[in-house]
């Protein structure tokens, strides 16, 4: 039988799981609206960040009624800090769309250039470290994890592409320089995305393969009728 | 006689303050950089940040074995809560500051301009929000931390005054571009400085304020022995 701490860390890891939905939709929900110059996709993105806050404050706090409950094994420790980590992270990749939305609005207002940004491609890769990191979190799978690590120089260098490629626009078309203004921004957004995937990537780890040293310690030091 | 959990707390706050004087070093020396134009100090920049990585490790590690020794009560469950979160906000601060070093590098390669953006007030401002928070934690003061919140908005405004700027500065003299955008970065960079004091203020908020709310739910849910 599951007692009912076992069942508050399901919940946490369900909880982080629907708060990891939550940010990577509003990621694509920027990107949908850059890609097809539509405001009201960028409202909902603005409209969104609320939710994503308070689902960060609701994960907080029931991380704490689990603290507060019994003595977690270390085991259980690290996957808390875990996923009190990795949630302040999804909650800033919904701060990361919030920007990218901005950003869209300014170029929604501006006349349409085709420049060479590949920021979908971008977007998708930054997505899909996200949905990496997370499967890595419900599969408890520091490999996948360290996967999404790997994934993020590539992630980096698309960034660092569209810095050399927009400077390039600027010197050429001044009269693109707003347009690929924006273009940078979002794509140090899209890279920040990677960076928390990446931070995520990393609790995983650290819970994963930490616990089993960390384990046999706590269960000495603090008997737990687990 | 304080017992051995509350000297681990006293030594999770100075570790934390300890933390917290590396990353507001690691800008500082950052925005040197930028004023003086001198490699050596973004080097120095990129040699600290490993070590601003490990003290990162070792608060976390500290607040798990805190966690395990005994049953906190809700009062220091919040407490250690608010350092692991604000823990992570200041290794960020130390990314921003090697972001800051790398466009500082890129820039110090260029011919030198003036440009219309005050990054060292901008850099100031932000250390300052940092160093409040701090205060504000060691304090217990969620009057401080609540002013580091307003900061905020100033900082936003000084950021989006230098893309403005940059802006205008590159349709004007297209012959700054480069200067120009690694410009508009460094000034992101620092808004993030600013949004990671927000964050620890925040936590500082959360921390003190709720305390008294649930530490007696808390202590009549788990009665505890301190």
């Amino acid at each position: 039988m599951r007692t009912r701490f076992q069942q508050g860390l399901d919940e946490l890891k369900s909880k982080l799981l629907a708060m990891g939905g939550m940010a990577e939709n509003a990621v694509e929900l920027a990107v949908r609206a850059y890609r097809e110059r539509v405001p009201e996709l960028c409202q909902k993105v603005f409209q969104n960040e609320e939710r994503i806050n308070r689902a960060e404050h609701t994960i907080d706090e029931l991380a704490l009624d689990l603290l507060a409950m019994q003595q977690p094994m270390a085991v259980d420790l690290r996957f808390i800090l875990a996923v009190i980590k990795s949630n302040a992270d999804l909650e800033r990749v919904g701060d990361q769309a919030v920007n990218i939305a901005q950003r869209v609005m300014d170029l929604i207002a501006l006349p349409q250039v085709d420049l060479a940004a590949d920021i979908p491609q971008m977007a998708s890769m930054s997505a899909h470290m996200i949905r990496q990191a997370l499967e890595a979190f419900v599969s408890a799978n520091a490999e996948l994890a360290q996967q999404v690590l790997e994934m993020d120089d590539t992630v980096d260098r698309m960034n660092q592409d569209v810095f050399l490629a927009m400077d390039k626009t600027m010197r050429e078309s001044p009269a693109y320089i707003r347009q690929a203004l924006d273009t940078i921004i979002i794509a140090r957004n899209l890279e920040r995305v990677a960076d928390h995937a990446t931070n995520i990537a990393e609790d995983v780890i650290f819970w994963v393969r930490g616990a089993d040293v960390r384990h046999h310690l706590a269960e000495q030091a603090t008997p737990n009728d687990r």
